[in-house]
């Protein structure tokens, strides 16, 4: 199922929204090169730079970092998971790693509508609370995030 | 202040930590080009990428993406906000973002021990609650995470 729940290559204003709505993103693959790079410039520790060092951490082998793991989230939120109109702006987030991404690992975003309510600063946009589950290809969940979005209303022009 | 409460280039075991000790972290500049490289390869919004596409967006201009945000933090508190042992591995977070990432913002982390307790599932470690506050130069807060780290009790050896 690719966004069964996406209109046809449009975006989604506040009003477009449902709660219990579902969205499904591309894939994106990782692997040694991408995890020890991103390391290197952001958390740059043994479990996330050498794999050989790694066999002997807490992880017993090379993992993403947790940040990683975000950020390419993210990326497959925007290109293709959540289609949300005037682009993905986030307040706040609950984020858990309940399994370290591995070399190897094909990532996959699936993400639910939770709640929706006006918003109590912006008359033109609304919040949504989108959980979404980053999961690789054997369906083990990677990442949860639960962000509060700020989603545009439809601006109605006389 | 400089690691106040850091005892000489030591690193921190679950015994070493009490709750409202303060850590800070050496700081990060961040420019135009690292927030549009951060972007094309993560977060690729008009508000991250370009500078005059971004004007007429929620944000007025160039921000970094919040998780560009979180990754900078995390290097500086791997590199020096958080010397603890073992390194940091975190389950769980919770992040936000009170005001957006600028282009010459100067990022430094500061640090509290929100709790400690006993791991549920390791004999040999401890979970502590820390909040890290990334603020600008100026002061302003621009992120705060707190977030759930687990950390190694020392090993004791007969």
């Amino acid at each position: 199922m690719a966004n069964s729940d996406q209109r046809g290559g449009g975006v989604f204003y506040f009003e477009d929204l449902h709660v219990g709505q579902q969205f499904e993103s591309g894939t994106h693959a990782i692997d040694e090169r991408q995890i020890m790079e991103f390391a290197q410039q952001f958390d740059p520790q043994p479990f996330h730079l050498d794999a050989t060092a790694a066999t002997d951490t807490i992880f017993g082998g090379l993992v993403a970092s947790g940040w990683h793991t975000a950020a390419i989230t993210m990326r497959l939120l925007v290109t293709s998971g959540l289609p949300i109109a005037g682009g993905l702006v986030g307040a706040a987030a609950e984020i858990a790693w309940p399994k370290p991404t591995r070399p190897g690992a094909i990532l996959k975003v699936e993400s639910e509508i939770l709640e929706l309510r006006p918003s109590r600063s912006r008359a033109d946009s609304g919040v949504a609370t989108i959980k979404s589950e980053t999961r690789n290809q054997h369906g083990e969940t990677l990442q949860v995030l639960v962000a509060k979005l700020i989603v545009p209303r439809r601006t109605i022009r006389d």
